[in-house]
């Protein structure tokens, strides 16, 4: 594993909030998920559909991703679309999709919550709560998923600098719970080829200002499907300590971000190209 | 008043969603908040502190702005701030004080709701009701505060689309409530001597694409106080609706955005340069 | 006319640089083209064709907006393009017809040099030297500008940053040139409904730090022809001290930027509009 | 060596500019400086110290990365610099010192050219003429290039989309030069914390679309000392077809770009971990 040069000076600007500063705590937090340890040596990642549309689908796709090595199943039930005319999601009965699956797999599950009204409800069927790009700074939020005991996957806000990002972090964490990921997913710049541009340079920076754990989302980061595999190898390059990943097993016919998904065959042919990446640079993946 | 060039085509990329779009309905809509309306031919000016801090400071504050000619009372009780140690708001405390002070002077308040769970209480004491920059895509509050029946004032996200800010508003007219002004604040860019990039172009733009009352706050769009003024002339020239703007009986003591308050004399000097600039255009200030 | 409150303490976190900074002039810098001043109370309205594209075009152009009451010519006879396969101007035959129509209607001529080599033959036609906006930071471009008599028209980068602006600025005002006067263009974004975002911010923010002129390009900042008169309106209410405004006689045939090209129908009927504005603001339209 | 999946339809928005497009010759161009070759299956890592500022600087320099691995040497002898103030760089004794070390240690050198008047004085010493950011679109300095004989190393623009980026390529290969490498160094956006976002995402997104090699600049792209690494390798993974990394033999006293050169021997373990990351993706180091 690639060691964090904590002692270097870094002057970015800003005051690294406390509670997530690596400064205040040099080691990085290990959070366990079901069996798997984001932060560790070990490299995990999660894969799964962007939505649950049917049980055919999320069955289907979640033993694959299974069986490609994926330690955790992702999957919406509650989506936030730009358009209101878009597919909202399966709500409740996704969530109970996504648990039949996990009896049967074993796979931990993680999914969104969008409404601090739901976080109750979601935590009961999810393993860990992901809180999403356009809701970073849903600060209810952040402090209702603070006070769940679950673990918490917060996505960075397109739009949201690294100084917004801890913070929104440091919410959580100031609530009493220290079980966040962090992940970068692409931020909004000028450029239009690709749907964001993904920022890896955010990976080195915050390992080095936070003791989080830090995952990168190349689905949203680049939008293009073909584009997945390469930003997934450079991401654990770059020192991410996870990956989350879309996966359907029909793309074209996905209800959402069919053009960002990875085919079953896709996925499994990545999931043995990251592991030499991952040894190369010293890690595993778990 | 400055008539919107309704015939000519546009072609702006992207298909404006049905219920917002001034092609399904041309006539601009006007809403009413107390005895104010928006979208008409006179310029309505929102007025006040960012948050609610003492009785003292909102009650001098709101019979001053008053008198200078705002017509709608700004002030938040629930703020939302970037480090969870930034001053919160004052809560419902707050909203009393609002009410408080609207019982004297008859000016109509606005104050922003941040949470699901709140909306139904703040829509007791509010006349119209805040989504901020930061909950633009919040899309169950966007749904929340469409089942209310009190106007909304729906700010863009800074760093939202035009697109993706009319589908924002879409989701609150498709609730059933039509009462939605468009507030331009700012967006992020590269530039970093301001706060953020006023977008005024958004102005003309989004007259032309949608029925709704577009306003802007030339506070939060510059982050300066001595540019708030020449930026508010700018948004009536380019055709604003309205205005909000942050105003501070004691500016350098401010709990937040002291920076970009203006004081009581500044606000009352600037009421009386808008007033030409609103006759150049042909409008007045209602 | 404004007053420019120079007092008041800018903390920009940069440093101006010294030549071009107000804090060491604090009056403003007037710079004469022809017998038009810039700086002064009056604001001064540039019009003309994207490109010189023949006789008739340039010349009809010409005399209309000289009628119109546009003070000086505008037309690019070297034009930078993206695509080396788009129409890259007239050349010196171009500068040949500018310098004919000058003849005619005693309108001074700018128009933009792309090459350290031209600097000394465009000087001979043109009594403006414009230094586009992909030219900012050609520095011996701006150096060679800078060892020139002719006043110099420096247009913002469109990535450029204030404080970059300023030391461009500077490195003409180094070799000795002292008349320079800077054009806001809009800037880069993720906004894709405009062309640019037109940033009216950098206009009282640069008349606050420096003391040369200010002027405004609406065509390039929104890139949509009914947009340029509101924002055209809207930069002398920020305080421009001019504004260079693209007009064809036929816009729809034009070689370039047609698409935000007034008629001259449409040009005539905004300088009406502007000369109320700017009534507003306590100037006049010179 | 990764295979491009050329035959994956790609639908950037755009049309990819003819002589520099995949479409019209799927296999990539070999570009010969010296005795390296871009584009083929090794990767090829160009070095050496932002500017040349001494002969004792640049020669300790450039012995110390051609014993670490560089095949191409870096340094500036025109340095386009924000501040008229800053060191401009050594001009053309900066050049004489570059061609004396290359007798000594046969490294090609590549250097910066600005002024459409130096380029055959400068192509006289380099081995590879490079076009720097801020000239990406200074197109007659790319129509100079063009018709010189020698490699030309084009660096994307700060604020370039892809689109441009390809059609300033195509400038040059359109005077008849194909020996064009493209390098990605960092854009612009909105955060802070780094000096640029560096657009990995363009790496795989241009490999698609051009038969042109790819290269990466971590230096310029991240600012950062200590972020050099953790991208240059990420890069790598990406597709990147070489490296171009500041490099300096006392950082903290350099003249410019002190804050992100490799010390010598930073550079020499970079070297050793690259490899591994070169063969993870079946690629060698050349």
């Amino acid at each position: 594993m690639e060691t964090i040069p904590c002692s270097i000076p870094v002057n970015v600007g800003f005051t690294v909030p406390s509670k997530v500063s690596r400064a205040n705590k040099p080691e990085t937090t290990l959070v366990k998920v079901g069996d798997s340890e984001f932060g560790g040596s070990g490299i995990v990642i999660i894969a799964g559909p962007c939505a649950v549309e049917s049980q055919e689908q999320l069955f289907v796709t979640a033993r694959s991703v299974n069986n490609s090595g994926a330690r955790i199943l992702r999957g919406g039930a509650f989506k936030p679309r730009s358009s209101p005319y878009s597919f909202q999601g399966m709500g409740e009965e996704g969530l109970n999709l996504l648990s039949m699956i996990r009896s049967e797999t074993h796979q931990p599950v993680v999914t969104e919550v969008m409404d601090t009204r739901q976080v109750e409800m979601v935590a009961e069927y999810a393993d860990m709560l992901q809180v999403g790009s356009r809701n970073m700074q849903n600060f209810p939020l952040l402090k209702e998923v603070g006070m769940s005991k679950k673990p918490v996957l917060l996505k960075r806000g397109m739009m949201a600098t690294i100084e917004e990002f801890l913070n929104a972090a440091e919410y959580i964490l100031n609530q009493g719970n220290e079980n966040v990921i962090l992940c970068e997913r692409g931020i909004r710049t000028f450029e239009t080829s690709t749907r964001n541009t993904l920022d890896l340079n955010a990976v080195p920076m915050l390992k080095q200002l936070t003791h989080l754990p830090v995952i990168v989302d190349p689905s949203h980061g680049t939008g293009i499907r073909w584009m997945v595999a390469p930003m997934a190898k450079a991401a654990i390059a770059a020192g991410a300590d996870g990956l989350i990943i879309e996966v359907h097993y029909q793309p074209e016919t996905a209800l959402c971000d069919g053009h960002q998904s990875l085919s079953l065959d896709e996925f499994e042919e990545l999931m043995r190209g990251l592991k030499k990446i991952a040894e190369a640079v010293g890690r595993s993946i778990s």
